[in-house]
């Protein structure tokens, strides 16, 4: 069947495959110095923000990504204090991280302001934390705000960008992985969205290698369910600065005090495990 | 963007989302006296089997549901010997069945023999186990099949099928599950496909209580990925014909003598482990 103008679609050229949404209308587009910016209102997703064409999140998924690119990292560090948040404009994975009493300060260092006052309108759940005295947002090019950070001052560092073209594509190399590196301290862990392990393997594979050699020791990539992005699968890697990955705080995360929807101790085990073709890593 | 004709659609309505393959050419279709049924080459894919305009298969993915479908159930199983398939007339889950070597039977009851003959010309690959002496393929109704053969003389029962409209519509009722659990043997399984964790909770929690009413004891929903179905993320749910699900022989899995490409232990613990927003079943 052919979809009329009542959804909206992305095409994924690399892998051949689309995914759509049944839309009922445009809430709000924007062109910025950086991107373009749309909004829409769909039958079943609640609210869908597209940026370039691919679509970021829906009110009805995000949960899963945003869950995932702040929990297991944080539950592995032995004890996460001070994070930045390269990215992550829309506010979804900041509200996660604050949900850690441990944490003492997030920086939140999107280039777009306007990613987030359109989250601000259009998800204002996933705002819920923007005012918590321990967030601090900046509207700024994350690569040259991990460049001059003082070196071994932060625990975590969450990559949480687009697609590795455009805006991002430099979140996704050797100089800035060497950054965040220095910026981290002895243990510290970088996570960043790695893309889909069905589609995009060789990227996951390149990461790595280019995490390796900025000075990262261990990696561990963990596979989530993500309906609404290319192949509906997607990732996040997780690098230590340091020989290896910490075993997960299993019995903090058991007694986590704060409500998830997907995230929890058991669902962190499972992603932890590495499916059968993607164990030569 | 609209996709032009390069593309095959899938739009599920219940959720509101669709699923595009780019396709090249469309290489055969045939109306059976039970279902439409559709091949397409897809230009990242492989080959795409269509049924009714619902995506069945592609080349590419399809080992995730068919490990999915098979191996969870037989590792959770102390001795499965001899296994029933209702529907799966692409042979997939066959093929996963017979490289348990303890398997001494496997029974394949799809209604629609076109189903297999498709499946051996445009995935060959998944036919492999036809031939094996201990595999038997019947085209009949698995309904009838069911509620006919020998009462206990089966070890597990899975359901491979189309969703729960059309011809695979009498697979999803306390009726059809009465057949089943008659015919297993006590401790006996039933495994059968459950759509979507995020979009048909509804029929997995009234898969499970149809399955209870027939005197199904105990339940496991197992989430994995699968980017051709509805959202990516689809589901099997295993049933027990006694108290509980035993613990999944582990040391076996871990030890198995057949290659997988996404099941191993790891995996299987991993999607035994329940999200969040599944916990209240």
């Amino acid at each position: 069947m052919a979809l009329d103008q009542n959804w909206f679609t992305e095409a994924h050229e690399a892998s051949g495959s689309a995914i759509s949404f049944r839309i009922t209308k445009k809430l709000a587009e924007t062109k910025t110095p950086f991107q373009f910016i749309e909004i829409y209102e769909t039958t079943d997703w609640g609210n869908l923000m597209v940026i370039d064409g691919c679509v970021m999140l829906t009110s009805r998924d995000n949960f899963l990504y945003h869950e995932m690119m702040s929990h297991p990292a944080l539950f592995t560090h032995p004890a996460p204090k001070r994070v930045v948040i390269i990215g992550g404009g829309d506010c979804g994975t900041l509200r996660e991280v604050l949900k850690h009493a441990d944490v003492e300060s997030c920086v939140q260092c999107d280039i777009d302001e306007q990613v987030t006052l359109l989250a601000e309108r259009f998800f204002p759940e996933l705002c819920d934390a923007n005012a918590d005295p321990r967030a601090k947002l900046m509207f700024d090019d994350g690569i040259a705000y991990m460049r001059k950070l003082e070196p071994g001052s932060v625990d975590v560092v969450i990559v949480d960008s687009t697609d590795p073209v455009g805006p991002a594509e430099g979140l996704f190399n050797e100089s800035f992985y060497r950054s965040c590196h220095r910026a981290l301290r002895e243990g510290g862990l970088l996570v960043q969205q790695s893309e889909s392990p069905v589609a995009h393997l060789d990227l996951i594979r390149a990461m790595r290698e280019h995490m390796g050699k900025a000075g990262f020791g261990a990696f561990a990539t963990l596979p989530f369910p993500q309906p609404c992005y290319p192949t509906g699968w997607w990732s996040c890697t997780i690098a230590a600065k340091g020989e290896k990955i910490p075993m997960f705080r299993a019995a903090d995360a058991e007694r986590k005090t704060f409500a998830t929807r997907y995230y929890n101790a058991g669902v962190h085990m499972g992603a932890s495990a590495i499916p059968e073709f993607m164990l030569d890593f």
